[in-house]
């Protein structure tokens, strides 16, 4: 099926799993970031539940600890009417050797409609829509992607500038293990801005350049230059294996302080996908400063995935639909 | 009180638990398989939910590992209108030393009118309603019964055969510690079918056939003859004291293949109750084969357990009214 | 802002957290108890929900293991309306290292309107009222105070003996480490209750005195005396460190026994917050004997909580009008 439909000139949104931007054309990331925009105050305390998915069953599929992914899609669901089901790797029929595959099909026979997944193996999410006709998103799959983290991250930045054309955005950190860093560098790409990426070198892959990127390995040096830094978690079992400086090293060379803030645009506008660890990656009174946007992130992340759940909802509408 | 009652000549369902399929009457099974098959449309997505059980609640108490069971009775529930409840042994009082029959009864306290009771030891649910008012329904009581996976089991034999009279069915594996064959066991008797136990005589229990099952020790034997085959899971944690034969040989004697399959009747139907071992107990190509029902058998359950909870809720309306 | 309001003569609940007993005005707390009187019909089985809190978002926040009253606050929610989010410490975010507060934070970000506090340093749900504008309920902050579960044990004794004033109050056990014990003895003295404090002098600080109670280190020689005994739970933990005799003779020093019910008042009313340990705190006998309200005091949280939610959201919805 083409990815995308021309209905009287105008293009409508034709998938029914969300994998990764990759793949996605850049007008469906415009579409997506237009929804999740206009969803934005149906996600507010105290507003009343849409009925896009009353009945639907929105199950969590994780095999990996996540608070505010999971519950930022449990909360998307319910805010769309649907029923959810939390899933986890522990307590479960994991503990009795089940595959993977088999439990989202039962999942499925038992009346599953959409499988949000998080595993730590790339391509699970792919490899999933050959078994099961639920809609598939994915949560963050290994090194590999996690849309819905690069989307909100982009909407927060769209949201800031009113544009993202042009933008410098840096991300600084481990580039080579980040599927958040993966998922930003197709999406801002796709919509026209600069990326460059800042870290140590033992973490920054030569192939990033094919990708279309800058490669900065002094934070210093580049900063003046961006319009966003987006700060990547550190993730401290990498630590081991030798790849990390010490994290003091770190915090010298890439934590984001007030000194260095000093330094960049007035405007610049910081991320980061957290969970943060304050003093490391950036200090407190950064992370909770005038150019954070960390909290907005996180609301905007309902949005978005109240924007995936409600146009995968669509498509898979029309497809019923045209087979009947 | 009486478990039937005749009202203008019909049948009424009085029971106010469910504990096992041993003290059922037929005309009963036959009542609750009639149920879920009337409830399965309203257990499919995006079907609009019954209002049941608006304002009730259900528990599930469950002090053993589960996946399907616990999101099947808790999809059921939802089905029906019902809030859900999860408890499970760790993270709570149970680490605190509480009793099984405190925890309950707290529960109730707390609005509990269901309570859906997974745990080791047999007998826990019927202990329990002498102790709590709310309705009791068995999912597993150690190796006792497990009414509800047997009566999704014989539902999916019945909708294949549109009977069960007559009707040939295969129980192959660990005989002694299943509760999934006990339950099927009793019911399938009572509707009428010829039971077959198979399995290493280490784990067929003599006294199998005061229950009216014939023994068959070799699979290759008996499988020409059987319309129905259901494939327990081994619980490899046997293994370890020596009941079972090795994987491998097990797997020889026991396992489901493509080669065993071209021996059955062309129509057999093969079941198991899952979480299966695929490669151990049955091959990847026969679970996911024209023969085997075994996504079916989840799907029945959504039906089966709203049918049970929506005939306890049944029974007990009466009840109240007739005490008021 | 000003804890209490005249309008009309009347005054008017403005508190937008419940912290603790201590800081809570007699009015405030007898307000409370009517409140939650007034809930209670709307809190059992098969009642229809309120609408109070529809749209709304109430998050369990537990750093420490719970039953009953992550439960109790959950149904409570769920009464009135609300969407549930339990959050435990396990399988999430706090093992990635991220901060309380930021956890918190981040909640908010996704629609919290209400956090359920537990955790073991005093003054955290405090401290979480700097940093988040929700609304904050202390279900336990280390042995500082647990002011719902107090609040309930105080509408137990009323419901039995319409009033509090002038009531003999027994506390026994564990009163150092005891945050029940604490918020029962603010609730208490501000209702005009005698309160006496009884258990092992290594576990009865002298600063007791301070809050206005007695203190009795015979159980026997005070029983006489109480119209209320509330029999705190052994934290066995504590027995390591030398505080604790022996559970022997903790059981013949303090353990409520038939026997000594015998001494007491024919309607002396028997609390305990749960779990209880039967054979060490009491016996099974007089747990289940006609004198213990065990279970009326679970019943009584669910309206207790029921309550207070209701009343923070309504100081909460004045508050935005004023201020629109």
């Amino acid at each position: 099926m083409p990815p995308l439909v021309h209905e009287n000139g105008n293009r409508v949104w034709t998938r029914k799993h969300l994998l990764g931007l990759e793949e996605l054309f850049p007008w469906e990331i415009h579409h997506i970031l237009d929804e999740a925009q206009r969803m934005l105050p149906n996600s507010k305390p105290g507003s009343s539940k849409l009925q896009t998915l009353v009945g639907r069953m929105v199950v969590n599929l994780f095999y990996e600890p996540s608070t505010r992914t999971r519950v930022s899609f449990a909360q998307a669901a319910r805010r769309l009417g649907a029923d959810v089901t939390d899933f986890s790797s522990s307590g479960s029929s994991v503990s009795k050797g089940e595959s993977f595959i088999d439990t989202a099909r039962n999942m499925e026979a038992l009346g599953m409609d959409f499988a949000v997944v998080r595993h730590s193996v790339p391509g699970t999410p792919h490899l999933l829509t050959h078994h099961i006709k639920a809609g598939i998103i994915n949560a963050g799959d290994g090194a590999h992607e996690h849309p819905t983290q690069a989307l909100l991250d982009i909407l927060t930045i769209r949201q800031r500038f009113q544009k993202l054309e042009g933008l410098s955005v840096g991300l600084v950190g481990d580039i080579a293990h980040s599927r958040v860093a993966r998922s930003n560098i197709h999406g801002l790409l796709k919509m026209g801005a600069r990326v460059i990426v800042c870290g140590p070198p033992t973490l920054i892959p030569a192939e990033v350049t094919q990708m279309g990127v800058e490669i900065g390995y002094s934070l210093d040096e580049i900063l003046p230059e961006l319009d966003v830094v987006n700060v990547l978690r550190i993730q401290f079992e990498r630590q081991r294996v030798g790849l990390f400086p010490s994290i003091r090293e770190y915090y010298r060379l890439f934590g984001m302080t007030a000194a260095r803030m000093a330094r960049a645009k007035k405007c610049l506008l910081l991320l980061a996908p957290g969970p943060i660890n304050r003093g490391v990656e950036l200090t407190p009174e950064v992370a909770d400063g005038p150019n954070s946007a960390i909290f907005d992130q996180v609301a905007n992340g309902l949005g978005v995935r109240m924007a995936i759940l409600s146009l995968l909802a669509q498509a898979r509408q029309v497809e019923s639909q045209g087979s009947a």
